[in-house]
C-alpha cells in the first residue's frame, strides 16, 4: 500500500502530468528486472507526457490515466476546476509556484464560484490538488485521487506477471481528454493490437457496491461493441473472481476516445467502484482491489 | 416494400448492429448477381459491425447508417437510453436476454425516468427496441426505425444500377458515432474518395413538408463548405427530382463525423423528411422516396 | 491599417471562406516578393478552403482562422447563427443571394428567435455578416471580425520576416472546427512540426486588460501541457515585450483540434484581448497589436 499511497501523494493535474510520468518510469526502472517479461519503454517528448510499456507480442493494451482532477489559479483570489472535482469549502489546497510551497484553503461561495484563501496572490496559472491524507483499515483505502492512481497500481501489479500486453499511462482524461488518440495510432499501427482494456475506477451506485467484486461496465456515455462486451463477460465468469455489471448513461473515460479513433479498437472498462467521487474522500473496498487485479491477469491471458 | 419492411423490423440499436450486418451480407450475396456492377464487399472484424461496398472507379460516397435508437436495461426496471428516443409510457419494446424473448411495456415517471414492466427482471445490459408496427398505405409508410432504414434502402436500390462509387452502412450514429473516422480514413486513403452523400433521414419541419421532394440539407448543427453545397443544388435543378432545402441549427449525422475527420471531404446530407421521429410512428411519403432514390441515381452519376 | 481594414470587410463566415482565401492568395502573391524568405504555398481542392504557407525549416506553426460568426437565412425570415454573434435587434447585416445584394436588420424576439426584416424573402441558405463598419482613432480599432482578420493580419506581418515556419489560415473554428485535423496531420507528418501558436483574439476579462499586451493564454477549455507553457512565459519574459497571462474555464480556439488530434503537438494561444466580442464593435487597442507582433517574431525565432 506505500506504492499506491506515494501514488495518491503525486502532484499531477490534467496538464501538468510529468511528475507522475517521471515518478513511474523511476518505479518501473528500479522494479523492472523482477517482472516475469521486460517491456520496452516508449516515452519522450514525441509523446507528450505519456507512457507505454510494450510486453512480449501485445493482444490487448490496458490504458491507465496519471492525470486527477483539481484548480487552476486565476486572478483576484479566484479558482478554475480542472475535471469535475467536488468542490466544499474548507477542502485543503496544495501546489506550488515561484514563490514557494502552498498549503491554502478552498471556498466555494453562494453563487458555485471558487476562490482560495492564502496569505499572499499565487501566481496566475498555478494547480493546485487536494492536500493527501491517506487512510487504510482493514477493509477500506481511502484517500484523494484513487481514480486514478488505483488505476495505476493495478496495472503495475499486473506488470509483474505480465507477457503479452501494452500498458498505455495517459493523460488529460479528467479534463477532456487529447493524448489517447495517439496511443490508438501506435498501438493499431506498429503493433495491430485491436482490444483495449481501461483501468480505471467507477461509482458505488444503487447498483454496484462496495466489495461485491469489479465492475464491468457494459456502457457509459458510450456504448461499447456488444460483440466484445458478450466476450469479455464469458471471460469474467469463467474466471471465477466477484464481478458486477454496470449500466450507465453519463460519466466517460479514455474509452471514448478510443471508441471515436479512426482505429477499430473494442474497449471495456473494468475497475473497482469508489464512494465519494473526485472529493478527497475517495473510498474503495480492498477485495474489489484484488478482484481487479486478478480479473485483468485472467483477460490478459486470455483475450 | 417487403424489404423495407424487413429492416424495419431488424433489432439493430447502436452497438449490436452485427444482426442488421449479417442480414446486409446475406441479402447482398442473394441480390448482387442481378446488379448492373459486381461490388467489392469490406467487412470483418477489422471493421467492426461495418459493411462496405466499392463499385467500379469510385468518386463519390454514399454513407447509411444501420443502427437505430433504442433502450439498454439498466437495474432496478431502470432503462437508459440509447440515442434520442421519442419516449412515452405504454409504448412496447422488444429484445432477447438469455432468459429468452422479451415484450415488455415502457414506462415514463414525472421525472423523466425510464422503466420497464416485465413479469421477471431483465439481465443488465440487455437493449430494447420499439415493437415493429408496419404500415403502409397509398402514399405513405409507418414505422419504427424508418430511420435510418430507409436510409440503407435507399442505398441498396441504388447498388442495382451504380456504377461508380463507395457504399457504406456505419454504425453507432444514433449514439455520438465512432466507426465514421475509419471509413473516412480508408475511402480517402484507399480511393481518394473526398465527396459524400448521407443517406439518412430528416424533420418534417415548418419549412420542410411531405410529398413536395427529397430535402437536400444546407446545414444542421454543422456546417458543410458552400463550393460544396452549390455543386449539388446545380445537379439536383437540373436533375428535374423534387427537392426542399432545409436549413437547421440542431441535429447531426455521419457527415459530422467526416466534417471533423482528419480528411477533407465534403459532405452533404440528402434524405426524404418524415413525421414523428424517434418514435414507433416514423412517417415517410413514398413520393419522397422516390425523389430520394432518383436524386442519388443522378447525383452519383454527375458528381 | 488598409490591409486590415481590407480584410473585416471581407464576406467569409464558417463554410464560406472562399472569398477570403482568395482574397489572401491574391495578396500574398502581390507581396511575397518583398518578403525576407519566399514560403512554398499549399492550397487547393484537396485543402478545401484552407491555405498554408512554409518558410525554410519549420520548427513552429501559426494558426489563424479565417472564418467569422453570421448567421444563416432559414425560411419564413429566420435566422441561423453561425457560431456565437452577438444579437440584437437593429444590427444591419449584409449578404448576397442569387436575386442580388442584401444589406437587411436584424430581429431578436422576445424567446431570444432571430429574423431578418428585408423588402424581399432572401434564398434559402443565404449567409449574412454584420455590415463592416471600420473605426480608427489614436489608441483603437474598432470593427466587426478583428476576430479573426487581426489574428490574420498578424500573420501576414510575421510572414514579411519570417525565416523558419508554417503559417496555418484555417476554415470552420468558430462553427466548431473541422479544418484543422488535416492541418495537424499535415505539419507532423511532412515537416515534423509539434509546436504551435494560436494567432487569435480573446477577452477583456477582469484580470486582461486594453493596452497592457499580448495576452498569453495558460488555459480555456482546454489545458496545454504545462512543459510548453513554461517555456513560453520564459520567451515571452525574455522577450521584453508587454504581456498578460489569462486563465479561463471556457472558450476555445484552434489549439482545441491539435489538443484532440493523434499528434503530439502542444500549442498555445497568443493573441490581443478585444472588448464587445463578436459584434459589429470589437475593439482593440493598438499598444497589444504592435507587442502581438513583437512578441510572434520573437517566439517564432526562439521556440
Amino acid at each position: 500500500m506505500e506504492l499506491l499511497k506515494a501514488l495518491c501523494a503525486c502532484h499531477a493535474p490534467s496538464g501538468s502530468e510529468r511528475p507522475l510520468r517521471d515518478f513511474l518510469l523511476h518505479y518501473i526502472q528500479t522494479h523492472v528486472p523482477k517482472w516475469k517479461v521486460q517491456p520496452t519503454l516508449v516515452y519522450g517528448d514525441e509523446w507528450q507526457d505519456n507512457l507505454m510499456l510494450v510486453f512480449g507480442k501485445p493482444r490487448t493494451a490496458v490504458l491507465a490515466h496519471m492525470d486527477s482532477v483539481g484548480f487552476t489559479v486565476r486572478y483576484q483570489n479566484q479558482l478554475v476546476p480542472i475535471g469535475g472535482p467536488e468542490v466544499k469549502s474548507g477542502y485543503t489546497l496544495v501546489g506550488q509556484d515561484a514563490l514557494g510551497p502552498i498549503e491554502c484553503t478552498l471556498e466555494v461561495n453562494e453563487e458555485g464560484y471558487l476562490f482560495y484563501q492564502f496569505p499572499r496572490a499565487i501566481q496566475r496559472g498555478t494547480s493546485l490538488t487536494f492536500k493527501p491524507d491517506f487512510r487504510e483499515t482493514k477493509s477500506y483505502v481511502q484517500s484523494c485521487y484513487l481514480d486514478n492512481r488505483l488505476g495505476i497500481y493495478n496495472a503495475l501489479q499486473l506488470a509483474e506477471t505480465l507477457e503479452d500486453g501494452i500498458i498505455a499511462f495517459s493523460t488529460w482524461e479528467e479534463h477532456g481528454g487529447g493524448s489517447v488518440p495517439q496511443i490508438a495510432k501506435w498501438m493499431v499501427e506498429t503493433y495491430g493490437v485491436r482490444q483495449a482494456l481501461i483501468s480505471d475506477i467507477t461509482w458505488v451506485t444503487d447498483g454496484v457496491f462496495h466489495g461485491k467484486g469489479v465492475v464491468v461496465s457494459l456502457r457509459d456515455r458510450n456504448i461499447p461493441r456488444k460483440v466484445y462486451l458478450d466476450k469479455i463477460i464469458a471471460l469474467a465468469t469463467e474466471s471465477g473472481f466477484p464481478f458486477q455489471l454496470e449500466v450507465e448513461a453519463h460519466g466517460s473515460s479514455d474509452g471514448r476516445e478510443l471508441h471515436q479513433s479512426p482505429y477499430p479498437i473494442d474497449w471495456c472498462f473494468v475497475g473497482a467502484p469508489e464512494d465519494h467521487v473526485h472529493s478527497p474522500d475517495e473510498k474503495v473496498h480492498k477485495a474489489d482491489i484484488k478482484a481487479m487485479l486478478g480479473l485483468y491477469q485472467y483477460l490478459m491471458k486470455h483475450l
